[in-house]
């Protein structure tokens, strides 16, 4: 299986912690791409620069179309979800999305570990988007400036913490969530301190992606999510013109055995 | 009051449509500025196709930044909201938003009657993530192709208004929304056809927007909708960057007199 | 456009803080009559006292049926709402909902500040029965007794904006209400110190309803807002009787060009 | 037990109903005082009819404050609720909320059965605004014009049992209400012909206001259905001036014994 | 009436709590048969001690099957609903249920006292499952170890109602509701010190289940709560058995009179 | 990684359905041990036989506690959840949340597909209690008696793919979830005739389970899901008692490293 990583943001950096819990999450033999957006901010923040994240992503994804069996969208927010899924034939999924079904099938609430108080009102509604905020117990926050985007396990681990403790001791957390791919790969140095399990997005997205493309359960060929009609565009990448070009194209019905 | 109407659509046969039906709708005072999306698809149908056409509204609005007291998104569905919210320092609404709340203020459930049944999922998510979904009683469509988007008025007129009559008797609509700015002006043709407030898109679009300029409530200075951190982007369009240096500049304190 | 405002209190100070404001919110081809309703308290703050209004207001509304194109009704809780919304051919607007969509409109989350703890119950359920509960982020009220219903904006100003930034800092509001009548023209004065757009109630009522009213989306001819089945009725007040006479005329179809 | 239960129509074949129905279902201690609105129509079919009879309601219970144990509003729709339980010091029940409450402890999914299609928007919004529409199956109405109030059971019988075994057979209601006081009595005849438990809203009403009365659970001497502060008040009933004195004056602190 | 009630728990002394206050509740005519669990926990405060209880329950119920007029789970977090009430032809009511109708009749917003932290996951989980979770205020708890689960009223009294003190004041609490059997009775002692109205579990489990059996509602031939098809199985207890078959005959038809 | 597979019916037909599907979707380096209920019923269809299965399949779990990595609870409408959840020290996970989030990381709403009418019910709530049932586009039914569990793919495969089409033309299902064990596999063989996503639930409860398993969350050491305080205890099952021993030793702090 061939898992198409996508950093929606332009920090190398951050691609690198994402590469590599990525690469200790997947199994033997889950082959990985690791892409960085080419153009938008080094942190994606805000619902604006998740806009335009998503475009670069569907960039990155358009390249990439038919050559791999899925696609892992790794900033915690979920940029350009869902409408993503549209795009290509395979599973697109975000690392929120997926934190969110690992973290409610170990447990009934969940809390968000999050990296600046700026950020939580746009991942507040990326779980009432996916439908799940009925089981959010509470998003927690650093609340002081970063120092670097590469940098804030190193900086501010203890107060992270602290952060998930408080949550599981105040607000009735199950599950921790520690959200955004700056934290990739910090869960499995803190479960120790924290007394309930501790999901981290990078490692969900990659596992829970690679147990739904191993589910091949089959392509979007009517629905909400197949390909539009054919209709007039203008402007479009290249990349995104071939993309759609092959979306509108008939998809082949599944076939009855295994796909992937 | 000077207001931008962005088309998110590249057919300026509908751009004429909107055109025509905001200048019957605006007030006096009210100046507009029309544009057509510079790239994207004729008629966004898919969420996919909305996300491609938000950053193309993102480039007009940020080209026409300080320029102008209020921004309407003119296509059902409201691509790339809330995120054009934080972009610049005026209110910028979009048609949905706009007609769901002259729905609501005029009853309580609302149908929304829809040119494309592909369309419709996309429209259903824009009611929920708006939080009116409570409200919603049905959402009806032509179930046919269409000849072209400029003509589905007189191509559809009798389904439209059938599809409008049954959501009032079936469905138990208080109020009826034609959906899409390939409909606009049809409100004011048929409304003795359909026996409850019948709400056209441009028209709540241009109508709530001058009302809530003219409420000069103040900008994001904090907040959600504020502008992030300043920090490293590339490759974004110089209208982009631009805007986003002007949102990164302090907000002037809104002053406490009047302001448009 | 000629617009009803009604005082569902029978305070006459605070009807001069509402005609004020109104005055200063409305365009100028707005006239407004402005009226106090002619028995209930001198400021509702619960259910009981809302439903005591009620129908004070529905008599005044009765009295002016066929002279005005909307109507206002000028105190937060909406008393009456959605009933008074059947009585006349005409949009009825309470300033409640009127504030909810123009804070709505302006971001995400909003906060709302109220004169009295007692009150806000009584908003909560009304925020709910709108259908906007989701996108509450808290309700903050002043927790001392008042000294005068007219000077509260004087006695506790300080108090007020205190509470406002606490909702943006503390609540995650995007938006701030200023909510009740008593605080009409208030957002005007304090705008500057609250780092978000606040919308007053007053301002959003008489604009939205100008909106609302420009719309002409016509009447309710079928449905549940439409006049009921004629019946054998006794004791209503002569407005009363006179209103639900004309309501159970057939309301003329809607003509297909401008009413208003 | 003495329980006040008010027909908040001026039908007097309907009081006659409700009294009929009550008198079978209430215990063999508790004594009935019913009452007709002085005021109103003939049968509440809409939100504005309701506010109607909500004022004229409100004067009964407040004529009868201090020598009555509890009270039932008899009309379904629940005319005045939730506001009317702030008048008086003891339980005020509405047979809505009763029979929401009785069916949703003999299942899951409750249908409601009502004898106008116009009447079923407002008890849609009085079954969410109890709190209970997740539960709601469906609502099921006669879709033709009534003979006379007094004889719906006579007249449409047939049509009644058979909405109600479609509501089984195609909503999944686990149990069905019939709605209204029109139809008191009518679920002891054809409960034989619908094969799932059948809510009386008149039995509901009376044996629930028994159980809470009986639990003598003390009264609102804090929080929203408390007595507001004294205030000035203008043109209110003789009865309602009464009842707020009363209600305005501290309540005795409930003694640790029964009351009832 | 003939209604047996039992104590989940396998606890006499909580037991003899039930049977005191059951007593003291139930009406002239009602006739208790009080039984403890024959397996399970001493006191349930998790959903797994919570599920080997219901199986406890499911078999006191099936040896009373048919002896008895209706049911009473007397734990609060009502272990083993909804599906018990497909165990047998008459009302199974659980205490929360009970408690939740008797507080959502008497206010809007109603908090929960617990006697432990650990429980109040499960019982939030309770009353999102009943559907009433729009109108918890809170759930506040006792935040020490119990010395003895019988003498929890005598060694936490103060801090009971010091804790539903501050569920009215700070979460806007309009009704409290003591849950647990340990409790049992101290609403009455109490009730004086709160001022809101107090629900006891248990009297409103004995209260409401006297109501709900007295409407003769009729009993589940058809729908999810009937006997399910005729089916193999194996290894339940004797009594189990019994009751499974007894559910599988066709139940008769509701006589048109009172049943109880 | 060892995976425990219990069917909680007592079909044994049905268990090798399980083990047939399972063994084709799990992955390398998984081993199953597959377990049949040794009490309880064929087919569950209710809440009730859920409950007694639930009993029954918490003594298989107990029987394995400390040789297993992970449990999939292999019937849809997941008997015992999420109180198993508690039990032990590993991920215990139901087929139907498993399959809901395969769905939901695949599109936006899904269908169900069930075996019978009576099963829907309890299928629905399963949807509710996990939160996701803004998500549901619909349930669909076989409406004929089964002939046998074991053969009901080959008996309604054409109905099952008909619902399923159904659904996805008239229902607006992006997803379609083939629901109960009897059908596993189903969607493997069905996938070319059905244009959307189909997830198979036994394959969607093994997939899942590895990648949560796989995640090495940690485990309950505070919180809902942890073990309770001791307590006396009586009339368990032996397995059951040494679980409960087990789970009341203080969990080992997960290690940083991987677990699984």
């Amino acid at each position: 299986m061939r898992l198409l990583i996508i950093n929606p943001n332009i920090s190398s950096a951050v691609t690198e912690l994402i590469r590599t819990e990525a690469l200790r999450s997947a199994g033997a033999d889950t082959e990985l791409v690791v892409e960085t957006a080419p153009h938008g901010v080094e942190y994606i923040e805000t619902r604006f620069e998740s806009l335009i994240a998503a475009g670069a992503v569907a960039e990155v994804i358009a390249e990439h179309a038919g050559s791999v069996d899925g696609v892992v969208v790794a900033a915690f927010g979920d940029p350009g979800m869902p409408a993503l899924k549209e795009l290509v034939d395979v599973p697109v999924i975000g690392i929120t999305e997926a934190a969110l079904c690992a973290a409610a099938l170990q447990g009934h609430r969940f809390s968000i570990i999050a990296i600046s108080n700026r950020i939580t009102a746009w991942y507040r509604e990326c779980v009432e988007n996916f439908g799940l905020a009925g089981r959010l117990a509470s998003i927690r926050s650093i609340n002081e400036a970063l120092g670097g985007i590469g940098s804030v396990q190193e900086d501010f681990g203890p107060t992270l913490v602290a952060l998930a403790q408080q949550a599981v001791a105040e607000d009735g957390a199950d599950v921790i969530i520690l959200a955004g791919a700056p934290l990739a790969g910090l869960a499995r140095e803190v479960a120790a301190q924290i007394p309930v399990p501790v999901v981290d997005g990078i490692g969900a997205g990659v596992r829970l992606a690679e147990a739904v493309v191993g589910l091949a359960s089959g392509s979007h060929r009517a629905g909400a999510f197949a390909a539009p009609p054919i209709k007039p565009r203008k402007g479009l990448s290249p990349a995104l013109e071939r993309a759609l070009d092959i979306a509108q194209q008939p998809a082949a019905p599944t076939e009855g055995g295994e796909r992937v």
